[in-house]
């Protein structure tokens, strides 16, 4: 993509009423649109680092047998009504709207519901389980204040997998199946080394669930994490004898502040009892099927990859999901530099490279500033000093340094880093 | 995958409540599930096919320079209320929710307002265009009747891309092209030779606008079609003036039902100007933009493919759009027919052939059946008599003759067919 031809641009200033690092520093790079608080819209590159954070995602889910498919927003009360979930004083975040003829709808806050209705028709006898279905869809929750950013919208992305078991076994090792591919989604979304599995409290039906939190100072919850088992627990369950249970010493912890990025849970008969999801066993009894839950919410993944990694010049992308790998300037207008700046964007394109091709006839320090703010992995500068010696000069976003290379080293270097 | 482990299966009998073919066949096949009256989840067969028809709109867009991002669901009553289109009265079939507080929200029925007001901070100078944008976006329409199933719904998908242009000159050539890369969208989805661009009514802001309908006896309009010169004209627009201005003579009109599955408008300046979008031309004089819209609808497209090409045995899906290319049928459980199965099912994934392995235990007559219902474009099947001459066997889902060709044969025929 050429610089020029992208019709987004940075600014200098985030807007006044803008509180949250995430959200300033993606509005002023031209990521995000905000629509009102909390509900934000993607502009093209923003969309990019989402859509490429969802792919990681449903490549890891379809891994391990997760079968996507696509519910609604709009929702039937009547099912809601099954699990007592419709009345506003037990689910305080529904948007709720109403057809013509007045009969209310709901705008949906979760999919338990109609996803057990969906599947139902395909459950009658335990041949027709295990399996794990899945969606990347919006939600909708109707929060009081929305001042986090894209970290917690009133709109925003969830991917969304649900386990279908029919013993307590089999459920375990669904659960622990999953657990392993969301380590393997937040290595690659480059947070893997900040990101660590939280014991919280699992409600009802489970003495505990997993939580995902990323260590962050715009988090919203307070962890006590050790860092040698790399193993944390939430404040809210934090006594000794689950310190116990996990072999945990008190004093090895550090309290810190983290962003949840992922949760799961185990259900048992909570959904499929009330909707009556059942199968017939091998002995012909009828048995409630057992459900897990599983939550990671992409479009939260921006803001809190943001607000970890981003610095005081801007966005700092990982490998994986930066909207292009390589920022390309070229600095002047000499024939020959863009003449070889041009050739450069079409070889790294070839190689498969995706390329920002800064091809603006602006002054060298406002495409640095804007390479630093839209935060490339890899800056290239093309010059007449880079011509005369062969090389291209690359830059890491946080390095201090630059190197002088050639063009091959530097595909040598990207595939090397590749996760 | 493999039929086994797919969750979803096919029924005989389509719900008592669906009067349309459409949502007939897609629920019996599995694709589909109804949540209400216009409102579909997409199950795996069916969201793979609304994600190939969604991937061969993108490319064409693309390739034109069309920029993709997101727009929200959750409209400001604000920049509705700047073009009066706010007004229940105005635009009937708003769904309408609220905040905590008590500011009422939309949903959004289409989105040229938001567009605007997100790509206004980028446009100040003639330098800042032309550009295109567009999204792939749920709509929601509050529609007081919706029996077309997933051809005409309360939610449903809409790809709509905008044109920001600075001379009626430029506008006109963009639309130009946009109009083109419409014909290849259709030709890639394999209802090219039965979709013909239609003169409709353009509202206040143009004479004509263009339509793009398929011939369909489930269509709701009626058009008038000039089959040599491949164009037609809406009813709604059908006098002697129009005919001489596009040189058609009455006499060769055929009047047919058919489905619309595109619209292009050209827009002028009727939302930029109460919204502000203008920009500073050569001669520093400010002028409002010229924009156009373009929507195709890929749910839609699902409905109308399936009502044109689907048979009284089930769905037919031409090759770009079917979940999978392949439904490969293995017939008995003879170990050294289920290994060459086996081994085939590998082989052709390998060659990036995507397949549906009906590996399950049932009779032949019921994976035939199956088959037929779910619409891939090719049944493959191995049985002892296929191993007995070294071949396979393989049938188009319309053909009525089966071919005993090598594996070879068939994927040379697989890449011939490509498009």
């Amino acid at each position: 993509m050429k610089a020029s031809q992208l019709f987004t641009k940075t600014q200098k200033e985030a807007p006044a009423d803008e509180v949250s690092k995430n959200a300033q520093l993606l509005i002023r790079a031209g990521y995000v649109h905000k629509e009102m608080a909390g509900v934000y819209t993607f502009l093209p590159l923003g969309l990019k680092v989402l859509e490429n954070i969802n792919q990681v995602i449903r490549e890891e889910m379809n891994a391990i047998g997760g079968q996507e498919m696509k519910l609604t927003a709009l929702q039937d009360a009547e099912i809601w009504k099954a699990t007592d979930r419709w009345d506003d004083e037990k689910v305080d975040v529904w948007f709720k709207t109403k057809l013509k003829n007045d009969t209310e709808l709901g705008l949906a806050p979760t999919h338990e519901e109609p996803l057990v209705r969906a599947v139902k028709p395909y459950v009658n006898s335990y041949k027709d389980l295990p399996f794990l279905a899945y969606q990347i869809q919006t939600k909708f929750r109707n929060e009081v204040r929305a001042k986090s950013g894209v970290m917690r919208g009133r709109e925003f992305l969830m991917k969304d997998l649900y386990s279908f078991a029919r013993t307590e076994a089999e459920h375990e090792e669904l659960y622990e199946k999953i657990k392993q591919a969301y380590f393997k989604v937040y290595t690659r979304l480059g947070i893997g080394d900040q990101t660590f599995i939280t014991f919280a409290s699992g409600g009802m039906f489970s003495k505990y669930s997993h939580e995902f939190q990323t260590v962050c100072d715009a988090g919203e919850d307070i962890i006590y994490l050790d860092r040698k088992q790399k193993i944390a627990v939430n404040e809210e369950v934090l006594d000794d004898e689950v310190l116990k249970s996990l072999n945990i010493k008190r004093e090895d912890l550090e309290e810190v502040k983290a962003a949840e990025v992922g949760n799961i849970f185990t259900l048992k008969d909570k959904y499929s009892k009330p909707l009556g999801l059942t199968f017939v066993d091998e002995n012909d009894k009828d048995q409630n099927v057992l459900m897990g839950c599983y939550g990671i919410g992409p479009s939260r993944l921006v803001g809190v990859i943001t607000e970890l990694l981003g610095d005081e010049k801007g966005l700092v992308w990982p490998v994986n999901i930066a909207p292009y790998k390589v920022y390309l300037a070229v600095l002047g207008q000499d024939e020959a530099v863009v003449k070889a700046a041009n050739d450069l964007y079409e070889d790294l394109q070839t190689s498969g490279i995706s390329v920002l091709y800064d091809d603006r006839d602006v002054r060298p320090g406002e495409k640095f500033a804007d390479a630093d703010l839209l935060g490339m992995p890899y800056r290239i500068v093309v010059s007449n000093k880079t011509l005369e010696q062969g090389k291209i000069e690359v830059k890491g976003r946080t390095a201090s340094e630059t190197d002088l290379i050639t063009t091959e080293d530097f595909k040598k270097l990207l595939q090397d880093s590749a996760v």
